[in-house]
């Protein structure tokens, strides 16, 4: 998906909620349980629930691999069930040197047919590169993370007096442009968001933390915001595992419906 | 496995050789390409021929999960094949938010039985800790890699002056000691090997990027042996696609055979 597309999905929709789909087996409903695939039947109830009220699905490729081939079948069924109606992150945080990064770029890219990968930024450019330069495909580079370690490497500052991540964020920008590159930055650094808005004006970021980590979505809009809406802000646990009974679905859509009414004027704020 | 069985392996097979299962399926000899499991009779011949000249296999996932869940089968089967008579090491470079963590966990411990994984330190404390306390089971994380990316941001100077990868393995020797925690550290910077085998004595270091790479199997035990080998020296490409016809097994042993017979040497003076 070009991001001329994907803009035009978060006006059609009055969204830029991205819904993670961090299928946890032990919190699908009973009534489920006795599916051939429970994964699969769990995430095709919340994905028919939320499509209109989102732009992207994020699944969280450790919650599959924990189930072994079984559970890449699921994910790929789900993938291809999601279609090309919305944005679809494989978040995966991979990153080797060059020969097996571009393998991992062939998993997300063809064999599961996503339209992006998140990438861990520790090995550096040749461990980057392989992801890019797929048309359409996309990059999301971790830049400052949502959970407590991030304090531990991210925010160090370098020789120069920058952090880490700041020095990350700017290397990346020389690798590759707003078309194919994206940020992650947690919901929970807002003051950083601002900053990091400021430094790279057109790159999209992608947002988790807010909900079951903390972060506010008014702070996110606020900070990171640009013209083109520029934010995909996420939420997992707190869409998908709102409810636990045979009404989980609506629970669901009522916490995704609860997320894009707050963005829906921020939607306008931003395009007007 | 615990250290003292690695160990144990090591002083028996006179080798410290891991041998990489980076299977290329493109690179499967045209008498296998007809098994209903190419990728896995290929690694089981691989296997086969190697067995007593190396003390660990490292399957490397990307290979496998651009094939699907197909992948994750043949990798599951190769596992099983290789058994509890050598440490395997998945490697995956993940890391994510802690609950994301521990189920990447369950994917490579549980789910696959792997004794070690490779881990990414991007994310930081909570991102590595749901990976220890597994008995007999190990974190392998990345310290300073072999790839040209390295100087990108790991050997980038820290505001107190040590670079990031120095930093990275100081912090985490606070995390975990070294029954439980290993370094990833690159055959192409044996000086760097040197300055960190004097700052971490005890623990392990798996060093890729001997061979395909341009590393030097002597450069790397001077710089980085200890009085229990402290080493495991990893080579793929040089060893499993060293033959490309019918004869590739006997290829791959006659690789493995010229590195294990120069790690008995060493194996020797390290022990005596």
């Amino acid at each position: 998906m070009t991001r001329r597309q994907l803009v035009q999905l978060i006006r059609e929709r009055q969204s830029f909620l991205c819904v993670g789909l961090d299928t946890d087996p032990d919190r699908i409903p009973p009534h489920l349980q006795q599916e051939e695939d429970p994964v699969f039947a769990f995430n095709k109830a919340i994905i028919d629930a939320t499509r209109d009220l989102c732009v992207a699905y994020k699944p969280n490729l450790a919650f599959y691999e924990a189930l072994g081939a079984q559970g890449w079948r699921s994910l790929a069924r789900t993938v291809e069930y999601i279609g090309d109606t919305h944005f679809v992150i494989a978040d995966a945080k991979r990153g080797d040197i060059g020969n097996t990064s571009r393998r991992y770029a062939a998993a997300f890219f063809e064999q599961l047919a996503c339209d992006a990968v998140t990438v861990a930024p520790y090995m550096g450019r040749d461990s980057v590169s392989p992801f890019l330069g797929f048309e359409g495909k996309w990059v999301i580079l971790l830049g400052l993370t949502s959970n407590p370690g991030s304090a531990d490497f991210q925010l160090q500052p370098l020789a120069g007096g920058r952090p880490l991540y700041e020095h990350v964020i700017r290397t990346a920008m020389r690798w590759a442009g707003p078309d194919e590159l994206m940020f992650v930055l947690g919901a929970t650094h807002p003051d950083e968001l601002a900053a990091i808005r400021a430094l790279a004006p057109d790159y999209f970021f992608l947002v988790p933390g807010v909900g079951a980590q903390g972060g506010s979505l008014e702070a996110v809009a606020r900070a990171g915001m640009n013209d083109q809406c520029g934010l995909l802000v996420n939420s997992s646990r707190g869409i998908i595992h709102a409810g636990s009974g045979a009404d989980f679905a609506e629970k669901a859509r009522s916490a995704a419906a609860a997320l894009q009414q707050q963005m829906a004027a921020w939607v306008q704020r931003a395009f007007r």
